[in-house]
């Protein structure tokens, strides 16, 4: 019952499988190999666009080369003050933008208004101030909360009003395809989306982004910035071929679309409990909710893990539901919260 | 018949047994889980010494960030230069090292001789010039030539006199402590050096490499500058897994001496052939042979894999043993370039 | 008639005849000659207390030199939103600091307080998490306002707990100076300043700034820090007999004293027009005040310098005076923006 | 008789009283004013070409906001292995280019050949090894000596080819040209030069480099870079007014011309002592002259100032002169090394 986060869980068996499978004979190395090509194409077809894809095997790699690719040094990246990419990465988009500033926003619900970000636009070509250069958003969000088509298609209409490129942080992307509905061009290049980090980690695979340029030119520089930052895997074959069997067959749409079910009968029935609060909606498979904290005691007592969000002395709690979360321990977890309230 | 590279291989059985035995449950992420722990263990006990250890998964991000561990912004880094860390990682260690400066030495065979270093060495204190702050070398060598303990011990002694901090990058450092049959505190902390990139992916592993500090001191902010380079894995038992059962039960020395045999067998059927010439020693799995260019033709038709070393119209082939190499693989191909020397 | 800014105005008198008087026969180059060990004496006797000095060019080198000694690259730097640092150095702190982080907070009138900071503060070790390094404020504050001996105690208290060193941007340290009649003491180390950004190009300096380290180990690195930012002038002895002239018999203190008095005349006659309010108290040599569109026509008709605080359509103005502004230049602005009011 | 360097003396008569001219009314900062715009004009006569000139304090800005104009961060950068950006900088080139990589190249006299330069060249295009992108020289060199037009065109004919920008550190860059008697476009953009570290400061300017773009779109960035490495000035005027004086009527020429006079002066004497020879030919303002350690001991006996070249151990002494050095001082300084050569 390990909802601490959806890192905590392992591998998918059909990647695990996919893995396995890539080890056959030599392979020329350094992502020159077939199934790298293969990877590319399924790309290209799924997402209904030219691409340039780039595997790599961290989330934080994928996003800080990403934006590296899209700011100067002396450039502005707007981005959600709850943000990964501002919070939680140690600076990596810095370090690889060579110091680009990250200008942190506020926003419901851990999304950006179009409003905001063009409100808070630097006046370009004076030499004083950063200048304008990005915006990232994360699909789903820090807060489990999604944007719709519409909602993107206005950032990245702000976006390319303002001259900036538009970088998603998709390290849940496929939970919020699977949410959705939609096709992932609708949520990406169709509604303005230059480059997105596409995920697969967190949704079943070992290590495995794939950085996706749906604006090829953006991309000129990307495989030195990889090399240079450490993140060019000699092996290639076995990223690709986890991100592979990833978008194969729907796979991780599926292994998705069970973590966001579980979430929502878990946010369903903690939000249920005397005193109870969802501090957002559910909309992914992360659900924040506010508890009494007999409750969240009894939670932590029935071996129930969770994070404290916002410190040690929060009472709000992030629970993330996993592609092979089980729906017994969902409702275990219920079980244990409730069974102390009534008590 | 790819002797190309160690990378254009695939993983030891042992090795993926190990990364799908890891699969099993939920637990902790970013390395506070218990293989993690094991693997710190492990390493401790094979290298007689406290130690501090950090799994990554490239070798350019294991030297970089260990050579940034080394070295301030205005350091110099002492190497040779052949070494990797100078003409094959893009410039990966200016960049972790904040536009540190690589001082590039000749020496015989791709070794470093203290000679050469104590001569190069700039004079302290001295603001107009770099600062002296580490010396990196590579065991085995980009030559495919070994370090003895007493030569590291040299180094290790200049270094210290010098007050230079030292590395090791051991991607091939198996091959190294298998063919040499010394310990692997011998030809490290025990000659001096500080920090040891210790490489097990051209040895049978997926993706993984292990930065191990024998001067903990030194390490003190390594986990920020693995984090912030975008290389700590949320997954990372799977990066330790596999390292685990590298070093368990002598699997690195058996892959590695594996490996050594086979470059020692095709050094000597190669360059037994009429008009070639080794380049360097064969002392670990690399062979470096001049061929007459009628030989290099017969072996490119005969389907082996090789690299021209120093360009294309180079007549001096590299080619790499594997862990799996075949022996007969081998037989071919000495018998390819051989056929057509008669012929 | 022009307050545009402090920078506007060119050199005082007897700043410009240090310089000539320094053009005498050879000095040792690179700081090593006379006049810069007097200056270094100079502030160490001012400041009541041991100091390391460092002369640089510009108020921006000077700040982000300073910063990037006090924060590691995985370093988080407290300042307000509104300072020089944050909004108007095109993001020279992180490229020193090799992409350390600003965060940026709120506080009335341009300041901090403690508390604000402290909320802010991340909590150390975890390794997602840019590390707190440093605190910086600005006295006097972007905003022209001054923090009281007290307030600076209560900040470096707050730093001290809290593990922060403590720059001062002192660009216009000698308004604030001769504002609050304290010693410079007062308002630095002994408030828990570790390092100053001494400016004096804005108070009658051709181009020259000091670094004040008060922890002269706070140091060790800054002369390579400045001579790798090109900041290490071959004549230093130019830029050390500005610093000496600004410096020496109270000069320093009289030029800012008079930007101060002209300042406040200012400010009193531009808030009592009718529809004129002071957006910020004027402490120091600069006016914020918004005014009714007529009367800054009116003033922009009579020549009259001045900045659109927030951008071309604010109706808020910023004008500032020098060492060397005039009182009539004053009285003329004042009753050019009254006359147009009455009619 | 101080021969140390040219960066001993002070600031010549005309250039002190051009700082002291600018110092008149208010006038737009950071380069927004008259003396600025009317110095980008008589560049542009001067080199007889369209230009973007960017006035910086040192030359160590110069050169290294110049190269991060040029290489990407994965750049290589190729120059002489004694010149001043890879020797004499602390990294400075690596620092603002972001990490790229100074390939240091052997030839005589301190002058890169053209065939040296291509025989280094790295091949394009792949990933582990950084890009070639600049060729930088310095005229005259940092052994006092000269390339004639045709070695410029020739190595910028070799850069085109091979796609590097040209640079040159033209720190006495007014010695070149006063010796050679070429015209500054010649020594430029006619051979192929992209930018040019324009300077003054050596040659009798208080601090003035201007940094010279023969391409103008290559210095689109610049301005971000200077600002932002802290080098564009506020009262920009002080720092035009120098150059401006010093392109004026010559004045350049004239001031290198006296220090090429006496240093060939200084240079036959001393060639003429017994026991003595050149180390390189005196075709600049520096001398390169090993001498008996007598002689050398006289000569500092005699308050000769000068620099062992190469270490304290080293009979080879660089002598500099300047636009002031007096000819008395010249034979003073023979008449001492022969004085005691004869007893």
């Amino acid at each position: 019952m390990n909802f601490r986060s959806d890192n905590v869980v392992g591998v998918a068996p059909e990647i695990l499988a996919a893995i396995a499978a890539a080890n056959e004979g030599t392979a020329p190395s350094y992502g020159d190999d077939a199934v790298t090509r293969r990877l590319e194409r399924r790309v290209a077809e799924l997402f209904e666009h030219e691409v340039a894809v780039f595997p790599v095997a961290t989330g934080t790699a994928a996003n800080a080369l990403a934006l590296a690719s899209l700011a100067p040094a002396w450039g502005a990246i707007y981005c959600h003050e709850a943000s990964h990419v501002q919070t939680d990465e140690c600076g990596a988009p810095e370090f690889f933008a060579g110091g680009a500033k990250l200008l942190a926003l506020a926003g419901a619900d851990a999304k950006l208004a179009p409003a905001t970000v063009a409100a808070a636009m630097i006046e370009r070509g004076i030499v004083h101030h950063v200048q304008p250069a990005a915006l990232s958003i994360s699909q789903a969000t820090e807060a489990g909360t999604l944007y719709r088509p519409a909602e993107i298609a206005a950032l990245g209409a702000m976006a390319r009003r303002h001259g900036l490129a538009f970088h998603m942080d998709g390290a849940r992307f496929a939970n919020a395809v699977a949410a959705l509905g939609c096709s992932p061009a609708e949520l990406t290049w169709r509604a303005g989306v230059d480059v997105l980090s596409l995920g697969a980690t967190k949704n079943g695979a070992l290590a495995a982004e794939a950085v996706v340029f749906f604006t090829p030119a953006k991309a000129a520089d990307f495989a030195f910035r990889r090399k240079r930052g450490g993140h060019l895997f000699s092996k290639m074959r076995f990223l690709s071929a986890q991100l592979e069997a990833y978008l194969a067959d729907g796979l991780w749409l599926r292994l998705a679309a069970h973590a966001n079910r579980l979430a929502a009968r878990l946010s369903v029935g903690l939000a249920a409990l005397p005193g109870a609060r969802l501090r957002h909606p559910t909309e992914a498979n992360e659900v924040f909710v506010e508890l009494p904290e007999a409750a969240i005691t009894a939670l932590a007592a029935a071996g129930v893990g969770f994070y404290r969000w916002g410190g040690a002395a929060s009472t709000c709690l992030r629970l993330v539901t996993a592609f092979d979360t089980r729906e017994a321990d969902v409702d275990a977890a219920i079980a244990a919260a409730a069974r102390i309230k009534i008590s």
